[in-house]
């Protein structure tokens, strides 16, 4: 990995050295013999202007494949930059599906502008109506379906004659008359397969299918849990209108993954990355800190109602953080758990009371095992037996609130049909800051003539 | 997917009560008509006792098929209620590399029993000695491999022999007389190749692979980025000894992000589930608590040594935890963007200053940004502009603080060499808390006249 590192830095100093000295050809060379994947990192580490030099020495089949690779983020800059007319000639060349999502990227001026440049819109025109996160919106077009008579050796006349670059290349799907999905013969079956025997005869009929508007943590989960490496999707009359591919779907679960990630942090845009613009940083982040700051209020308001106390046990202001903070750690367990069951399928609805009962009970030990040890620590430091015991009592209780809230948020935002990793975190926090400081400071007070 | 639930309910249902009444052959005729994935849910739901009644009545390859497909804890929790006979026939129809997996999680005792039992060790064996999350331990050494010179028709007859239950079915890969990987062959390519040609015409010479102690994200980073849907393994002379495919991948993916969800929210094991035992929760999560618990009261004491002032002004224990707490939110966020993008290499060190230099800003914007919010609500709650300012600044401190901290702890355990999602949340929300009570009660004793 350090050498494949080395070597794509060595690329791009003589590239950008290539392009500096006017000599685009041999920029253009150097870059084409690259691997197609190491294309995409060497692009990605030139400068907007290095770009689009390399861009206009590049023939439109080239830059389709890069522009079909890389992320859509670094596609979309470039993308904005080219002329339209070429633009347009750029879009014929990719996967139907790719360059449906490129243009749904673009501003809807430069879109009807680009759509009204290019040649065939057949293959993406059905494509842009389908949000991003579909199997609409995954699916490619570009798929090989024959009749149910058709014969093997008719297959493999036809395969020699269509683009070998095609995106589906190891299933083909079988329609009947009214193009419905009938089957799927995958090409080892078709390779060892008489000429003479027909589709339908070798086909496999039990396809498992979905419709266009499938949310795509759907299709992934589907074609996880049924190993498919293309799952074919249809209309409702079952009429095949695209397929979705292994690779598609690495991408939606890595998708998915970093949007559940980025949620339970308070970051609400799940394409940041470091080095994004700071605008960017602070339209994704700065509302949950917002957030955040009226749920941290709400919790300093419920401290106020002690106020007069602490002001004569001033040891309390320092042991009222311990019982929030190790609240919030223990319900950012719980959450994490719920969160990432429910985005890999894992609990059911008739599992809730199940889990609930769990959660309760990992609070009360948990709470009962810290409790314990931190409220012997406090005693020990400060010498006062009360002061323990009120720390270890609030400890385990709010560790109980924490496990109970922990799991019926992030539940009941699901079956509301909401996302439960983006609320989620906020709504917990406040409830286990509140109670924390409400029982820490209540039981204080019943003990306060045994604390000062 | 509401129909496929329902459907699941039924048929667990029906396949209980034939259990229930010593209908052992209907149940298992239900159960051999679901759908693979299906019968894998459906097991699930059965409790041991009907999973080990289910289990007598199938054939072992159905079994084999079964526990290839399921989770991994529950074929565990299977095979091991099994005779050792039935289950070495059950692990000889496995795929190896799934074979090899459940041997590794048995009991010592338990695996050396049943390969003792296994008439064919050839392709298990070498699989058991690599690591898990390796490439060796993910790559299966059922694949089909033929010589340079093997012609078009040979491989089509051979193929036509050979089980087609093989794992890798739509690749070729080529090989010399040393077993060295030459190319590969699409079944694509081999389908339209005319009978005589030979596998070295049609290969891709250029075929990515790895070593066998490739770190598995490594392969996920590789197989996503070059779109690959088979991946071949070397060992040390070039000789192809497994190849890892698309579906182990999406596993890879989900288990990493998994893993990082849990590490970020101080679960230390990434395979407990909501519904684990609770003894494994608490191994799990207990000692990150403790740890937690330690940062808590090294906070605490921070605090401890302003008792004197906060005696005074006990306003200042109402919004000591605003800053601490909007500290650590800041900071989850900084920390989350880092993990996820060294997660999919998208951090590489030549970039590490501007990530800084980045994260340095965004946390002075937003500490102003919120800072100024909080402190001119706490102003108009308190009517004291002090309280406000102490606030404000503190605010503003604590969240530069926050995302440099945030930013250099995770990038510098990977430079270590270690998880940056294990260790970073704890040691940063240990720096946001502890510098947060600091710097707020510090510019509050600097104030404390304006305070009271």
């Amino acid at each position: 990995m350090a050498d494949r590192q080395n070597h794509l830095e060595v690329s791009v100093r003589r590239i950008r050295d290539a392009l500096e000295t006017n000599r685009t050809k041999d920029s253009v060379g150097m870059f084409l013999d690259l691997h197609p994947g190491d294309q995409v990192e060497v692009f990605e580490l030139l400068d907007a202007k290095e770009q689009e030099l390399l861009l206009g020495g590049l023939d439109t089949t080239a830059i389709a494949a890069l522009f079909s690779r890389q992320e859509d983020a670094v596609t979309l800059e470039a993308a904005e930059g080219m002329e339209l007319e070429r633009l347009a000639d750029v879009l014929q060349e990719m996967e139907p599906d790719e360059a449906a999502d490129l243009i749904g990227d673009l501003s809807p001026e430069q879109a009807s502008e680009v759509l009204g440049q290019m040649e065939d819109l057949d293959d993406v025109l059905p494509l842009l109506g389908y949000p991003d996160e579909t199997a609409g919106g995954r699916m490619t077009t570009s798929f090989i379906a024959m009749r149910r008579h058709t014969t093997s050796q008719q297959a493999i006349d036809f395969l020699r004659k269509v683009s070998p670059d095609n995106e589906v290349p190891y299933y083909i799907f079988v329609v009947d008359r009214e193009k419905r999905l009938s089957g799927v013969v995958g090409l080892r079956e078709l390779v060892v397969s008489l000429p003479e025997i027909r589709m339908e005869d070798i086909m496999n009929p039990d396809v498992l299918r979905v419709t266009a508007g499938t949310d795509q943590e759907e299709v992934a989960q589907l074609m996880t849990r049924y190993d498919l490496s293309a799952l074919p999707v249809v209309d409702n009359d079952n009429e095949l209108i695209g397929v979705i591919t292994h690779d598609d779907i690495l991408d939606v679960v890595a998708e998915e993954a970093t949007e559940d990630i980025y949620r339970l942090a308070s970051v609400g845009d799940s394409g940041l990355e470091p080095e994004s613009p700071v605008r960017e940083h602070l339209r994704g982040r700065l509302p949950w800190l917002y957030l955040n700051t009226l749920t941290a209020l709400l919790a300093a308001w419920v401290i106020s109602n002690f106020e007069e106390m602490i002001a004569q046990v001033a040891a309390l202001a320092v042991f009222q953080s311990v019982v929030a903070g190790l609240g919030g750690n223990a319900s950012s367990q719980t959450i994490a758990l719920i969160v990432r069951a429910l985005a890999l399928g894992k609990v059911s609805p008739e599992k809730v009371w199940r889990v609930l009962a769990r959660e309760f009970l990992v609070g009360l030990l948990q709470g009962t095992a810290v409790g314990v040890i931190a409220g012997i620590g406090v005693y020990l430091w400060r010498g006062n037996v009360y002061l323990g015991l009120v720390l270890g009592l609030a400890l385990v209780a709010n560790m109980v609130v924490a496990g109970f809230v922990g799991t019926i948020i992030p539940l009941g935002l699901k079956a509301l049909n909401k996302d439960p990793a983006i609320a989620s975190p906020v709504l917990v926090t406040a409830a286990t800051d509140s109670f924390g400081f409400l029982i820490f400071l209540s039981l204080a007070s019943y003990f306060v003539s045994k604390l000062q």
